[in-house]
């Protein structure tokens, strides 16, 4: 596996080792401190993000460890003293980890991660944690919303030549799998982590034979079991589609074999598909399946639908693996509190010039709060971490912004989604595969209202605090205000 | 190093390893092929690309191999051979290889890397090559952008924990430092690629401790002489900056140390750096820089100039690492020709239903047009690769499109840019250091017409064609549309 064993340690920002120097001399170091990773504002103004990353961040995690050759490098920067080299030589996680599970839909201002333990230890995981979830909860969000537009019609990830990187294409395609591509095309993520693998031919397979009758000849004798023909490289009807069919005919139809498909990868795909799919039927193959490629989105994906085009399944490349109309996830990483010497937690609040900036203090806990009836998520409800959570005895909520606005729900059922995965630096959680993230993720989104699902301005759902969290925070804001005033 | 022996040979779409088990099975194996990657648009509608993302690729290609772990993967498909898994057991490249050297200014429709070699080979490289340069180029064009906006101030890079992976950050952070930033944040970047390291501190290093003025005076203790202070936390102007002024006098001054500057992260950086620079001059600390962040882009960095905020410096994260206003590099890779039996080329061509997909055929080369007084660029030349081009008999250069255009330069030199980088698969190019590539890129932009460096609506540079090369382009192009029309 390209990640079973790579040492990632040294994906940091270069602060993170200054601060943390800086914390074992002034004897901070075991200062227990918790960190929350959160964000801001979905992807492409859509109603929910989900949830990927964990087990790759875990893997990360299981191979932390300073080589010698970074220890050379970093005692010559000349910033470091002798004694944090030798505290990263010998560097041990000894942290308790939270996180939301892989494949939940997440929201806005709540924790999906949180990392309890000393301060120099959150602070050395800062940019690894950051990079890892940002990245795979970005392309899982726009996948999602890409499988969501095909309405049922398998999508395929065909990204990885435009992928920002290795990384982004592999882990790219994992998480454009949990959220429910049905196969990858890149070699590395369907042999690292049991994605269906998936592609025929390029147009350079039908350009190296001497005409394109040639080459779907050619590929129907060799693959005659998994016939999908591009058909696009000269002319798609006067010349794909009648050279397909002749092979069909001449090759497939005397074994008695089925083709599987053809392929469009340029010009307008409602009017070739429809064209296309009329051929073909009336060449006696109505099974023969029409695929469709070439930047395709969610938006192309829902309007080609809605033009009737005869597409059965959508190969999507760049605009998927960069999520190219919205390419960051911008989660953050704030000290949420600190650990006074009587094991009591002090709340920690940033405030900065930008209001929607403001974090949530203490150490929490997430709770997703359901209809007793209908079985659908309604709010997610955030406590302190040792709040008792009665929902049998209704809940109300206080908008964390809004603060006149409060919200009391009844006859629902409330689960925390706030799950152990390290204590005291120790793996405690077991690792689905990708194939069950993918499931639990389709599960969980059915769960949602189908009002949450629009592409665009879809029904806001609520990430509300607990009246103990709401008071901390709004009693730590007017003492930090009051300060500076 | 991260790459120095990472094997990524599986960074392969699937559809390689079923055409090149074709290719085996018809004999076509050592069919002898010519491959371009060539792109079509240049990202933010800028005037130039940047080549970047060659040494990268050559690390990749040093590193080649099946491992016995793929071919069971393989196997397991269900789509091979044993044939075809041994024939990957035992590959080895044997292409010849050409691109133009990074750092170089790149424009559409040339081919900037060329592979020549077995069919086979050709085809399982595509992949690998087109995301190393893919993401590279993208990003080095992207921050060069950046960089010009900056007028000769430091731009440093800080995006790693935004970035689309692992890969996206450390690659993406050698990019950018070609392509003219003045660091990065990330140490496995600086480690691996000889780039400064620049960071100071974060917001939470400021909560840890029980004021900002605490926390600001432990860090000038610790870190006299790189003494960068994050003084927006709490309020930028009413405690950021008075406190920041109270350590310098109380901690630096005794010390005879000078304050190395205060970052701005939020809120208006024109009116908090101007006012932040008002008050910092009139403690006595003219020389304590100003420096910005906060989600910048060469317009934001253009316009704060342009109003004339204080800034000194800027550190650009999540827009730079995922060039996140035009996050896809286009770079395709087509069939240009394969070779006869007698030794010769026969030119391929794809046409496709979009004209701006159309290829040019035939192995060829890059020719850069120098104007002989001013020594500028100005324009390139796309020859048959055995033509003898001479500069002094002037130059009659073919538009590729506009097929009725001809132009012709007296008074140039020109300079073959496609340069060997592989000779039968043996690494014939001698590898600068990101170093030299980058102080390369900065000469070699110098030596661009300023017109071409406007963010919108650059003078365009062309890319034309050899009259041997358009001669055959066209009758091509003819023979293909006469045969489907």
């Amino acid at each position: 596996m390209l990640d079973a064993k790579r040492n990632l340690t040294t994906i940091m920002d270069f602060y993170e080792l200054t601060m943390a120097a800086g914390y074992l001399e002034e004897g901070y170091e075991d200062q227990i401190s918790v960190f929350d990773m959160f964000f801001r504002r979905i992807p492409d103004g859509g109603g929910f993000a989900i949830m990927a990353g964990l087990d790759t961040f875990i893997n990360a995690l299981e191979n932390l460890s300073f080589t010698e050759e970074d220890i050379s490098f970093l005692r010559g920067t000349g910033a470091f003293n002798e004694r944090f080299l030798e505290y990263l030589s010998n560097f041990r996680l000894h942290c308790n980890i939270w996180a939301i599970p892989e494949g939940t839909p997440i929201f806005p201002q709540e924790p999906i991660v949180t990392v309890e333990g000393p301060a120099i230890e959150c602070q050395l995981l800062e940019t690894l944690l950051l990079v890892t979830f940002n990245h795979q909860c970005l392309i899982a969000t726009k996948a999602n919303r890409i499988v969501r537009s095909a309405q049922g019609r398998p999508v395929m990830e065909f990204g990885a030549r435009r992928a920002q990187g290795y990384d982004a294409a592999v882990y790219g395609a994992r998480a454009a799998y949990i959220a429910g591509c049905s196969s990858t095309s890149c070699v590395m993520a369907a042999r690292d982590f049991g994605i269906p693998a998936s592609g025929t031919m390029a147009h350079s397979w039908v350009q190296m034979f001497p005409s394109e009758y040639d080459a779907f000849r050619k590929y129907a004798e060799l693959y005659p079991d998994n016939c999908l023909l591009l058909v696009d490289t000269y002319n798609v009807t006067k010349s794909g589609i009648p050279n397909a069919i002749r092979v069909f005919d001449e090759v497939l139809k005397p074994l008695g074999k089925r083709p599987l498909g053809v392929r469009i990868d340029s010009g307008d795909i409602a009017y070739l598909s429809k064209k296309a799919r009329k051929m073909l039927d009336e060449a006696g193959y109505p099974d023969c399946k029409v695929c469709a490629s070439n930047s395709l989105d969610e938006y192309i994906v829902r309007d080609l639908i809605l033009q009737g085009a005869a597409v059965e399944s959508f190969g999507i490349g760049e605009n998927l693996i960069t999520a190219k109309s919205d390419p960051v996830f911008g989660g953050v990483y704030k000290l949420a509190a600190v650990k006074a010497a009587d094991g009591s937690y002090i709340p920690k609040i940033k405030v900065s010039e930008s209001t929607e900036k403001l974090t949530t203090p203490l150490l929490k806990k997430v709770w997703r709060i359901y209809d007793k009836y209908t079985g659908k998520a309604m709010a997610d409800y955030v406590t302190i971490f040792d709040e008792e959570v009665d929902a049998e005895k209704g809940l109300t909520l206080f908008d964390p912004l809004q603060t006149w606005k409060q919200r009391v729900y009844q006859n629902c059922t409330a689960k925390c989604i706030t799950t152990p995965i390290y204590e005291n630096g120790r793996l405690v959680y077991e690792r689905p595969s990708a194939t069950q993230i993918r499931d639990f993720c389709k599960q969980q989104i059915d769960g949602l209202w189908e009002e949450m699902r629009r592409f665009e301005y879809p029904h806001r759902y609520y990430v509300d605090l607990s009246e103990k969290l709401w008071t901390c925070r709004r009693q730590l804001l007017e003492e930090v205000t009051r300060e500076n005033s």
